[in-house]
């Protein structure tokens, strides 16, 4: 049995957090916002993130993460704490955080992003902001819907660290019967698919807003993927990574799947409304939306090939219309699918 | 303007009949079925195969493929020849066709498979049967279902043959606003791919048919898709291809499509019907359910390591319960993606 912390109460700190009660270990849920942390101890249910989900009564939820980390003797030594926040707002946490990591923990990252104003991954922004602090890092990424999860319908996941141990510690803590949980060493790889494929996601739903098919859907995946190896090559990740679960499963499983909040985005903008509308009127954050102006950034600066991605950005930001992301891989001069 | 051939009057034959005509060619299209021709003929739809969709005028429905190339004078010199026929059907329509092929003429085949008795791609089988004949072989293959590419809805597709200029000829034959075309050379990449999807399509099906979510499905496709690329270092095709339209992009659509009849075999499958009585069923050939009897056969033979394919031919012919497909890649031994 574990001691756990979970940072971030949304719909996948949520059902992680019942996941990991469930598995036996001794879990501590902490949310930002007070009132979802009442309604989680008060009713052992999180109607606004995981809705029509009963959470375990032994589940804590506690009102200050500070005080689960500073009094060991009540509430245990925490072996892993799982951070489920936003990529943006990461850095805040962690700057309060370091000042209570006084012993080597496992980090456990969820969030899948990049920094807008640095262009950073997320073991980047941990390492800046922890500095020597000790700690393991292992993020865990995969097609896992929180709402399919927390029914148990079955789920494969990758975690990945340069730590081989430490991935295979959270491997065998997060494991059961309906949640399998691979290793991966390739953690760089693993942080890049996972920030690319929900602003991809966008892209598709773009597609399915205009009402194109499912044709024009895969074709666009498949030509975004490919630009995704080009943006891999840049950094030197290892391709093979991109084909895994935390690559190719979390992109199809985002690209088309209903529950996908990226994907959604996409299908509003297809439909012709705007990113601040859609984006006031969610309840839950859009990674993709704010990785892709840093994307764009690294884009731009590297002169990478990237016409997909640049032009989702383009049609997000720059006012121009949504056909120019079909425009395109439709465009007239005809080519070889590789060689160009 | 070309003239060209279509020998098949499915969906995809149909549609692809429709395409030419649209793009200014001379199409003559043959059908083995008396009554499908006399209807198309009539009423200048195919409510059988393609419905609600209104085809050309036009179009020319022959009543014997061998007359119009026995009759040049008549119909003018065909310049492509569209094979447009289930796989297991194509050896008898070759040694027919033989007689009447006299001339360098292009063989642009759309059908994946592999021949269930011999095991053979289909540019085997035709090498095979038309011996010395001139001709150049190009496979048109990506993610298109017919309903779709019928609406004028945007696709893209490859083109591929070795050789080029083939390949480039059916580019710009088939090319127009809505259809792309891209070209590409690795001819047994894309056959292999294009064969292999068809079935894992199946299995994607059962998930879906036994109530699994989109992550399962998802985890189910990517490992898929890794066993796809076990079985492509074994024939020692290019990995590319399987990242392209031919490959990939096909595999999304035909796994996630409602318009997939593989898919759909799988879920019936998934839903405990028998492999007999759900083809029965159907008036369209399940290209995977016949592929996987040979793709088992090269399996075995081979020691090949693909258990996702080799527990979807035991669910299928074999009488194992449908789980099986689920505890092969969700079993209880913890591993690491990629090292085992």
């Amino acid at each position: 049995m574990k001691n756990i912390l979970v940072i971030g109460g949304g719909s996948w700190g949520t059902c992680l957090s019942k996941l990991l009660v469930e598995n036996g270990h001794k879990v501590y849920l902490w949310e930002h916002n007070e009132e979802v942390r009442k309604v989680i101890r008060d009713t052992k249910e999180n109607p606004k993130f995981l809705p029509n989900i009963k959470l375990p009564d032994s589940l804590n939820v506690v009102d200050d993460y500070a005080d689960v980390l500073e009094n060991s003797e009540k509430y245990g030594k925490i072996d892993i704490l799982l951070l489920a926040t936003p990529t943006q707002f990461l850095r805040n946490i962690l700057k309060r955080l370091k000042n209570f990591l006084n012993y080597n923990i496992i980090l456990v990252n969820v969030a899948k992003g990049l920094e807008i104003a640095t262009k950073k991954r997320i073991s980047e922004i941990i390492a800046e902001e922890l500095g020597n602090k000790p700690y393991n890092y292992v993020l865990l990424a995969g097609p896992t819907h929180a709402e399919e999860v927390a029914q148990k319908l079955p789920s494969a996941i990758l975690s990945v660290s340069e730590n081989e141990e430490a991935a295979k510690t959270v491997q065998t803590t997060f494991s059961n019967l309906y949640f399998r949980v691979y290793t991966g060493t390739d953690l760089m790889g693993a942080e890049l698919a996972g920030a690319l494929k929900n602003c991809l996601a966008i892209a598709a739903g773009i597609a399915d807003g205009m009402g194109y098919g499912d044709n024009t859907k895969a074709a666009l995946i498949t030509r975004g993927i490919n630009e995704m190896f080009e943006i891999a090559k840049y950094y030197k990740a290892n391709p093979k990574t991109f084909m895994g679960l935390s690559g190719l499963g979390d992109i199809i499983v985002t690209c088309t799947s209903k529950h996908s909040r990226n994907r959604f985005v996409g299908e509003k903008l297809g439909q012709g409304e705007k990113i601040e509308d859609i984006v006031s009127h969610m309840n839950m954050v859009s990674e993709g939306a704010e990785t892709i102006k840093a994307l764009y950034k690294i884009i731009k600066e590297n002169n990478l090939k990237a016409p997909i991605f640049t032009a989702l950005y383009e049609v997000i930001y720059d006012g121009k219309p949504v056909s120019e992301l079909e425009s395109t891989f439709m465009s007239r001069d005809l080519k070889s699918e590789f060689l160009s």
